[in-house]
């Protein structure tokens, strides 16, 4: 492969000034411009990003820490930074944590001595005052899905809570009273809020929380079809059920059609995201909205502007909205 | 943030040695080892990755081109490359070319001039001599999903058209002859070989091929909805769909339920891929298996390997063998 060397000997100009053209610095002769430019074009000479990193002390990377890439709600939120990215000629450098502290860590290090200036932090393993550190070390550090009490303004956070709440509510005005609850497993802050609204909703329309209608699982589609399981095999009389994602809602459902039930006439199911899926199971699923794409585009703008200005995070930061998009899955009972 | 100058001096030897003892160089003194690592951990010192990068010509991700990072096919393809990435203590780098030339280009230099040695590569609007070239070039760069004549020893890919085939045969042999096909609308080779295999399946079977009974759109849910719509407007006694992919017979499915039209009672679906969506949608989806996984895997170790031997590749390489997937999407007509 070409070295600069090779393109200034080519050109005929010193080293220093193919640097400066390849560089696009001041104080270059247009002659010098179009001899390295000549240079590097007949050479098949490649300006080695790493070298220009170095330069500018940062590379031209934004980095992401997903929880799993897999998953697509983390493709969703990743093809929303990717499309920013692009439009500024940026790549993304992405690390998986899975939920662990010791693996976040270690992706997020791995981020940082890549020189990427701006972060976008999907954490749910690591410690507040462990993340509030980190962000204090790196102005363009920006967490998504988590609100940091100490950094609030760099986050950029749903309302859990809400969202479950609305769901629920929907169940209770379409007549249903015996709503179950199927619950992530994971041990974090979303499932501790959905599970939270899911109880307020019931407390506040005079309706008994009773421990036996919740069930948990792997917050997949496996984990669903699991904890509708052990739902029915209490023999109780169940005309509902929320649940904490739209894959858990899918499980479940094709457990119970499996089973001869009817969706929704004889259960209800509503899910929580609207990914992809909500739309093309049958029936078409009654779910919350997760408005992933908007808050990724945010957080990714914002951790941008981070980079060159400390004061760009408002002191003031809303959480997102969720919203109900109504489909198929659920019936009126009245 | 500290330099190498500051551990330096810190640790009370010369820049260089400090180096040497960052980058694990030999003949360096236990005594510097001890005093350097002390001093990097007091003064919080990140070792530059750029900067070992340009020492080493080398970074340590491996850059991969997908179509589009949000589709959940090259979410668990990025996620088998991720996995192998970790245990060697590299990162990954990813484009999306969303195939198209241009923007496969664009994001291919942009891994290349990150110094990216290892390259998967899922390429569609690349021409073979481009991707030839590119490969003379860099010798870590594999394709994956598709065979370019000349290089073929660095292709890892499917037998699409024998995976259609099976598709197609499973129907005919549970008794369909009027069997439909739901064909991409792209115009790349697995949309063309997938249509060859279904009609080379008809062929064999001695059923007629009539044109009426393909219809296409997008590969996803969306477009598989409307070309059923489309197939069902004509008003021909299809017993059976074959379709390009598991979302195209998501969307299929979605619409022939609402449509009061039981599966597989009056209409059998079949799909392709074997992702994560075809255990549960409802009926479960009888498929085939894209190895995606598998392929992913010995993608990315084949491209590691051809950075340090350019022999890794062997003269022949078989393609990887698509496998049908029974569950409950189709029925049986005799």
């Amino acid at each position: 492969m070409a070295t600069i060397k090779d393109v200034a000997k080519q050109a005929g100009v010193s080293i220093a000034t193919a640097s400066r053209v390849i560089n696009n610095a001041p104080h270059t002769s247009q002659a010098a411009v179009v001899a390295v430019k000549e240079a590097m074009e007949k050479l098949g000479y490649r300006p080695n990003a790493n070298a220009r990193a170095l330069v500018s002390k940062s590379s031209n990377t934004i980095g992401v820490l997903v929880n799993d890439v897999s998953a697509p709600f983390f493709g969703t939120m990743v093809k929303a930074i990717d499309t920013i990215a692009s439009e500024q000629e940026k790549q993304l450098l992405i690390g998986s944590g899975y939920h662990n502290a010791t693996k976040e860590r270690n992706a997020i290090n791995l981020l940082i001595n890549s020189r990427c200036e701006s972060l976008v932090i999907h954490s749910k393993g690591m410690s507040d005052s462990e993340l509030c550190d980190l962000a204090n070390e790196i102005p363009g550090m920006v967490l998504i899905n988590r609100v940091v009490p100490g950094m609030a303004s760099r986050c950029i956070a749903l309302d859990n809570k809400k969202g479950s709440y609305i769901a629920t509510e929907h169940l209770i005005r379409n007549g249903h009273k015996h709503i179950g609850y199927i619950c992530s497993s994971h041990n974090i802050e979303d499932a501790i809020d959905r599970r939270e609204g899911y109880l307020d909703a019931l407390r506040d329309h005079g309706i008994e929380i009773r421990e036996e209608y919740i069930e948990y699982g792997e917050p997949d589609e496996t984990g669903g079809e699991q904890a509708i399981v052990n739902l029915l095999a209490k023999n109780i009389p169940l005309t509902a059920v929320a649940t904490y994602n739209d894959y858990m809602a899918a499980g479940s459902m094709a457990l119970l059609q499996e089973n001869g039930l009817r969706i929704p006439d004889d259960m209800s199911v509503i899910g929580f995201d609207d990914g992809h899926i909500a739309r093309y199971i049958y029936p078409r699923l009654t779910t919350i909205r997760y408005p992933i794409q908007a808050m990724a585009n945010e957080a990714v703008k914002l951790s941008l502007q981070l980079v060159h200005d400390e004061n760009a995070a408002q002191n003031e930061r809303k959480l997102f909205m969720p919203i109900l998009i109504k489909r198929s899955s659920v019936s009126c009972l009245r």
